[in-house]
């Protein structure tokens, strides 16, 4: 099973026999690819290989040498676990050779992995959690058409399985809602799925008439007539809004021995079992295809990113009484000076300021409608493309799109958060739009970093300093209007903290953040009056942590007291406790969080529940104090 | 705006004028409850008012004095912000005074509040956060239809703005896969969301299109026009399968300053648009409803739950390598006993085990297909109906349901969830199939239990204790096979530990579990080949945390190594930190969790590549014992 030396170049203008021919190359190395790593997806890779041999050969505008040619067509492997196949394409396109699709597959420090990651040149975005690869390609649709002003096309190979997701509903109602033109899905319905036939098995009428419904062209296809095919793909070019491509396919199509046959997801084939496929398939091939290359176009209006001039902030006046999604709203205008900022909303951006970006920017916000996944999709495709998204809604909704925002983390996105309404602060709503989970849901994101200001001054600080981090940046802010505590000016470096009262004699240390941080100075000034003097710690950056001031307070007041709007776990209280810890500080520790469940209520009646006000915060300091 | 004196009675055999007085009086109590309480939604009230009339007056089989009737038919109102009207119903049913709704409605310490919640007696399910609704009501009409053998109906009231939702969609396509003819879905189409017009405004072909592409019927009526609404009611009453009801309404209907008026979403009105609002709608009234009453059936086969016997667990040979996912799926064969346990897949049966219980028990094992969500809101239902759900997915996958796991929590519902293939510990798939998060997640949930066992044993016991647990537990199980530690019939209590290896010279406590227990097992051995004694805990209770055994560990060793195969924030890590915190013991601390981006390879490679090896844990351990 080595590779031929004899290597035959296919044309964009190659015929449909050797269009053939590199199908059968992309399935004989994806059989091999999995053999070899002795793990892999060979049949899911099979049923898909005509579908792609098409497509590479005669509609992907790319050339595998400039991967960043911004005028180049975007293919995303919603299946991610078809792997063999795409490693396959980027042999058959001379992009890899067969020593590394053959000897790195699956394999330690290798980049050739079980699914495909942006650590590979020509990905995009990471895929493997089924339904997300069709919602980024919306994104990078978007991003495209409106943002970059260019005429590329996306395309987005999806199986059948994954369309019991309701991600990709959401995603293909964008795609329709926004006419995209330049998205195309191809799904292949090879009618098995990982423990047994799909809920729609080869039903190709109802995919399509879903498509239809939502807004988007459907095209049946024998997804094996490489013909038709080509046909459904040319019919793509005439720029009559989305296309999903309805494949009917054959899992393991062309290995007799596998074809659509139950049990063969996910298994490589054995080694005497891979050779009578190779066989079976017509052998090693060494074909190179040079598909159509992009377009050679002057640099569109959208891709031009300026550097921008440092705008002034909104003003704030100490002592006022200003919600930090108000000032975040009034931030994000600021940076919308910068060309490659935009900013999505799920239909709550009046709620949670993003809104005030639209007057100043229509042009770069995004209306998701309740649609928290496709948002952080939009917000990935728009990233991958350059530009520097804020996706905005209440921090509660955003563990709706966990799974996307973890997936991002893989593509190494740098995109920005924002969650508002957190915690029992919000007041008579109840539960269900208290965000009371966000900071462990967000600490945990790799890379991440999490701000949690507490006035208006630091939020839109603390706002415009995301435009600049790596990674996903997450902004959890308040519903409530509480006091300005800064003047204009007043740097934020992210992974600080402000001491905002502190004395020789102080015996305790109180630590919140949000609406916390105001109850721990209302508890100071009470203590003091008590003759307790007490450190407030304002912790505005939660991951990374100010590890010194932290550790110094806990050394010179010897208790400290974490108050937070937020679950005991995973929050405020654990990243002190973890900082501290690595400092080998120990002091007396009393950490006040929401435990029960709330209820309705004010804001001052729910934080006195929750055993999180400012009385709370005093009982917990006189005791670690011994007073 | 007080309340009449005379109160009139309409029975099922109301006519139509009486409906239609009816839903009045369910606006003005909408209006007059929001604007005595000062927030709430009266406009997303008044569009529904019409369909709720008819609905109770005519066609919901309830009793509202024995909400727990099991043949009583069930509403589930998703757009959960129209408590006002959903609370109006509750008065014109009885169930609730005046008196209740104007005084105590988003009031704290009562039970209206603004979102409704089973503190209810009246409500299944908590709502609120958008598109979660229409899934509940899937479960319950699933459970109802296949598990109990009842003929009751669910009905939804759907709001048009969360039909953006892919939530939504991956429910009604189960909705249509199960032909679920007990379930209908009244969405109202008011046109107007919280920032304004929703993507397909008054579009109601569009949604029918989308319903029945999903394999349900659609009914499109004005919503207005009560007849019709009745009609279309009826109707459902054929049994042929299930319905959607698209409704086009108008929001703030019947009040002139309101209706079909942009801003007021979410508003209460002033109070003197309230007195206007109220007589326009023909003053208050006192009307008394009394519906159609559920049949009286004998207890059906389902609903019998007989105690079970203790049957036998599954033996796992200590030394042998077995996979905790392989004896999970043993353990829920052996659960199958008890009549109350479901079993929930998302087409990956096969790897998490849960496929074991399908032999034996295929009337209460559900394949939810790749719908992580729809599998969450399906359990929420059964557990709603007094099963005893095990919903399983990858760990990473369940944070696709995240929010369905958050809203479950503000349910109180008693379940059990399953996440396989934790950590880097799974190989070559790579970081999109790794579970990294999952404990973060779930220790942050309301009343959640988190498990984590090492050996099969220790899985098959906690997966039996699962199924007597309140709220929400979660057994986090590994990929591979690693060695049995204990003996058939070991107790593990949930909150404990074990202690594998102790001595009066330990100077080190690894803390671990899973994979990583079986590092720390070996590191100990290691560190005793140099003369250095450690502790070892297997930490399969993380929360709750056995806080006393880490207090004596680290109180006699002195020092503690955390190794855990997930990221650093909200996990094994953290929790023994607060546990250690909450009994004052300040032991020298390492902490060695996943900081990086993984790819593929073996379990060794990525153990090691990731810092959580047996080799780091002697490293870190000798570094706090200071050898």
């Amino acid at each position: 099973m080595t590779a031929s030396p004899t290597t035959t170049t296919l044309g964009p203008d190659s015929d449909i026999d050797q269009v053939f021919e590199l199908a059968q190359q992309l399935r004989v190395d994806s059989v091999r690819a999995s053999t070899a790593a002795g793990s892999g997806h060979p049949t899911s890779s099979l049923s898909a290989a005509d579908l792609m041999a098409v497509l590479m050969a005669r509609h992907l505008r790319y050339d595998w040498d400039a991967p960043d040619d911004p005028a180049a067509d975007h293919l995303v492997f919603s299946k991610g676990h078809a792997s063999p196949l795409l490693y396959a394409m980027f042999k058959a396109a001379g992009a890899i050779g067969d020593e590394e699709l053959m000897t790195t597959y699956r394999r330690f420090g290798h980049r050739l992995q079980g699914h495909p990651t942006p650590v590979l040149p020509w990905v995009d975005v990471a895929t493997g959690s089924l339904g997300q690869g069709v919602a980024y390609g919306v994104g990078i649709a978007l991003a495209g058409r409106d943002l970059e002003k260019r005429d590329y096309r996306v395309w987005v190979l999806c199986g059948d399985s994954e369309m019991t997701e309701g991600s990709v509903w959401e995603a293909l109602d964008k795609a329709g809602h926004h006419r995209l033109a330049n998205f195309t899905v191809l799904v292949d319905v090879n009618r098995l799925g990982q423990c047994g036939p799909t809920e729609l098995e080869w039903d190709t009428a109802v995919y399509a008439r879903r498509a239809e419904a939502f807004g988007c062209r459907a095209l049946v296809v024998d997804g094996h007539d490489l013909e038709a095919v080509d046909r459904a793909l040319t019919t793509v070019a005439d720029g009559q809004g989305p296309t999903v491509v309805v494949a009917r396919t054959v899992k393991g199509r062309g290995v007799a021995e596998v074809a659509d046959k139950n049990g063969w997801h996910g298994k490589p084939l054995p080694d005497d079992m891979a050779e009578r496929a190779v066989a079976e398939l017509g052998g090693v091939r060494d074909l190179r295809v040079r598909g159509p290359r992009p377009p050679a176009t002057p640099p569109a209006d959208g891709s031009e990113v300026r550097a921008a001039e440092p705008a002034a902030l909104p003003h704030f006046e100490v002592g006022d009484e200003v919600a930090t999604r108000v000032a975040f709203g009034g931030a994000l205008v600021t940076l919308g000076d910068r060309p490659e900022v935009v900013v999505l909303d799920a239909e709550v951006g009046n709620s949670t300021h993003a809104e005030d970006f639209r007057a100043a920017h229509p042009d770069r916000y995004f209306q998701s409608y309740i649609a928290e996944q496709q948002m952080i999709a939009d917000a990935v495709g728009m990233a991958v493309r350059g530009f520097r998204p804020y996706a905005t809604t209440f921090a509660a909704f955003l563990t709706r799109a966990h799974d996307f925002i973890r997936m991002a983390a893989v593509s190494q996105v740098d995109m920005a958060l924002c969650g508002t309404h957190c915690g029992v602060e919000i007041g008579a709503d109840g539960p269900s739009q208290m965000g009371l989970e966000d900071l462990a849901m967000m600490r945990a994101v790799l890379g991440s970093t999490v701000l949690y200001p507490s006035d208006a001054t630091s939020a839109a600080a603390l706002t415009v300093a995301m435009a600049d981090l790596d990674g996903i940046s997450y902004l959890r802010t308040t519903r409530g209007a509480h006091p300005v505590l800064y003047p204009d000016g007043e740097a934020f470096p992210v992974g600080g903290a402000k001491v905002l009262r502190h004395g020789e004699h102080d015996r305790v240390t109180l630590v919140g953040a949000g609406v916390t941080l105001h109850e721990c100075l209302a508890a100071a000034e009470r203590l003091a009056d008590d003759g307790l003097h007490a450190r407030v710690v304002d912790l505005y950056s939660v991951k990374p942590v100010d590890t010194d001031v932290l550790a110094r307070a806990a050394r010179e007041t010897g208790a400290v007291v974490v108050v937070e709007d937020h679950r005991p776990q995973g929050g405020i209280g654990e990243a002190v406790l973890s900082a501290l810890a690595s400092a080998g500080q120990h002091p007396a520790f009393a950490h006040l969080a929401v435990t029960g469940l709330p209820g309705s209520g004010t804001t001052d009646e729910l934080l006195d529940a929750a055993g999180i006000s400012r009385g709370h915060v005093v009982t917990a300091a006189r005791r670690l104090a011994g007073r």
